[in-house]
């Protein structure tokens, strides 16, 4: 593939990336853009407007995402490249942003490069990735792949009390149903790895396996609340020790497991939670994520053997799970496609897993999906300070250009 | 002393106590008589009436705090009963107006059997020992030692930003400063123990030696927050887990000092608190009690070691003594007096300490105190269903009124 070898023009990447940051940008550099705000509003038209001025045929659908297509020679279903343009409150320019305009650019060089697809191009905008607004996270690239239903998704309220469906209505983005994103040749996501594992490792390029398989647990302690001061420590049911002792031999047992796994207790509350007072109540959660179900499988019975865990205190142990979700495997000729690419541009690259959720695992279902990860500074996103060398973001184009020349080859 | 044993009426305890639970009795049978409330102002003019019947002279002073005095053979300082009738919101009926109670019945039982006590005896309410609606609590016996500087507490405001000052003056029991309790020969509190020790042990009556030392710590962590999925266990700095490692230490190293030391954590907050996000920040309260500050000191020196325990995450330790105080011993001869009651009476009893604050604690340093303790089943107390058996509740006045004669005759 050598002979095809192009690369996006030096700086297009950043410019695009710091126009884009414009809307939203907060003092500290960051963007707030939740989903359908005003904010998103100016930035789908401006994406639009670019897409136009591209040639492009732009439409939307009826949960508001957006396609750019840049016609092929030949009229098959098209390569899509896409992510998301909302984001978190505070959050960085390159979560989600880096796939939309990563499309771009691709479509961009081309044109320059006065190639002609040989099939079409489409540049895809999903709705609400981030679910900050609007519960749940991927809700638009759920609702394509049948995950989530439509009308429950129309009436998700933002803190407000303002509905999806009002909101999309308001911003004046509802589309076609028709429009939706039914069929195509493969879907590629360019994405900031929100990870340490690349800037540790000083690697450019991250080759993503999969989504990585999670579950979640709620632990309910109760014991019961007396006085600090006046009841003996063996009269004591004090749910916080025992939720101590439990977190200790979970922390202990899972981290035996496998060192991919990674687990943690995010949130932890403590009733009634007054220093004078013995605790009644402790509810934690225990969430953990690794790419072998046979591994899940371990993790699930250490969590739940916490139910019969020895305690010191008499303390009744309540374990729920709230939900899994299994690993989602990119498509392995794609994922090698990608790889390709990296070597033939000589760029440091390594296998990697996600983590974290993205669109593409939605689309995998029913798309030949990958994805590309560009590294993310001290792993920080979802923050203001989210940050990726323009290089390594470029490097990240570069390779999803050569992937997209690459399988118009095979087609 | 068997000699002038003598007995309160039967029932008369019980009586009392249900007619004053009437004045902020709640659906469940307990008490809401928040400090200053108008349910407080109705005990209040309910207690003034039925002393002033009783022929006593009743004066209040400028923190509120109301004396009922009966007039004795000589003019020497009295021998002063009581505690508040305050409670927390949703309390019980024998905390706090138990104390008020006795006095009452101690000194109508005097009447009623035609004595005219050697030095005169004096019934006590203390205004705001909860500290529920203005802290701190024990606020005017506080005041009365010397502990708190009136004008600080005149300032202190509730929830509605009302001040103590405007409660006070609103439920018009603002009295003279020359009224405030300086001299007596004697102060004596019978109180509900608010903790299980006595009903465990069966026990009628606790003798109580002191209020127990105590000391309160704020523990914080800081780590780094990061995405629950994508950061790898090696490269966390997980505050929860640090927090969770020291709790072990402190429970472990703690545990082992004294079987008479309680301590407790009681508040912990975990940041931000999202399931999927690796804590950052956690907050915890420590807090100890025991008598012997020899303990204390071992204690202090266990928890202030924490800040370099060795950590399995990059994290810092902050540790901040919030506030501590010492024990405060009573009067021997006056504890000696009330064992002496218990043991002519033959009601069961035992020696044992105070972990609760109470006003007798303050008002020790300048008169000589000590108190008496009757059962909490279960321990419970701050709760409508707050319980001490009636029988318990009489033997405990029964108790008081034989120390008071038997004071009498020292004097």
């Amino acid at each position: 593939m050598n002979k095809n070898l192009l690369l996006v023009k030096k700086g297009n990447v950043q410019d695009k990336l710091e126009k884009f940051a414009d809307f939203g940008r907060t003092a500290n550099d960051g963007v707030t853009r939740l989903a359908l705000s005003e904010e998103d509003r100016l930035v789908r038209d401006y994406f639009c407007n670019y897409c136009e001025n591209l040639g492009l045929v732009v439409e939307v659908d009826d949960m508001g995402n957006i396609y750019g297509t840049l016609e092929g020679v030949e009229n098959k279903p098209p390569i899509v490249i896409g992510s998301h343009l909302d984001t978190v409150k505070k959050g960085g320019k390159f979560d989600g942003a880096l796939g939309v305009i990563a499309g771009l650019e691709v479509i961009e060089t081309l044109i320059e490069n006065n190639i002609t697809p040989k099939i079409p191009i489409t540049v895809v905008n999903f709705t609400n990735e981030e679910g900050a607004r609007f519960e749940p996270s991927m809700m638009s690239s759920g609702v394509l792949a049948g995950k989530f239903q439509k009308t429950d998704m129309m009436m998700s309220k933002d803190v407000n009390g303002i509905s999806f469906k009002e909101a999309l209505e308001s911003i004046n983005y509802v589309g076609s149903i028709e429009k939706r994103l039914k069929d195509a040749t493969a879907f590629l996501e360019l994405h900031i790895e929100q990870g340490p594992v690349l800037d540790h490792h000083s690697i450019s390029i991250g080759v993503v396996d999969c989504v990585v398989g999670m579950v979640c647990y709620e632990i309910e302690i109760n014991g019961e609340s007396n006085h600090a001061g006046t009841t003996p420590m063996n009269m004591r049911k004090d749910a916080l020790f025992v939720a101590n002792d439990l977190i200790s031999t979970v922390q202990g047992n899972l981290g035996r497991l496998d060192e991919q796994l990674v687990f943690t207790i995010g949130r932890m509350n403590v009733h009634p939670n007054i220093h004078t007072v013995i605790p009644n109540k402790v509810i934690f959660t225990i969430e953990a994520r690794h790419k072998d179900p046979q591994v899940m499988k371990q993790v699930e019975a250490i969590i739940e053997s916490l139910a019969n865990a020895p305690t010191r205190e008499t303390a009744t142990i309540q374990i729920s799970k709230l939900w899994d979700r299994d690993t989602v495997w990119f498509e392995p000729q794609l994922r090698d496609s990608v790889e390709q690419s990296a070597n033939a541009l000589h760029y440091s690259h390594k296998r990697v897993v996600s983590g974290a959720g993205h669109d593409a695992q939605f689309i995998a279902s029913f798309i030949p999906s990958t994805m590309i990860f560009v590294p993310s500074i001290n792993g920080k996103s979802h923050m203001e300070n989210e940050k990726t060398n323009w290089d390594d973001c470029e490097q990240g184009v570069n390779v999803l250009l050569n992937t997209v020349l690459n399988l118009m080859e095979g087609n």
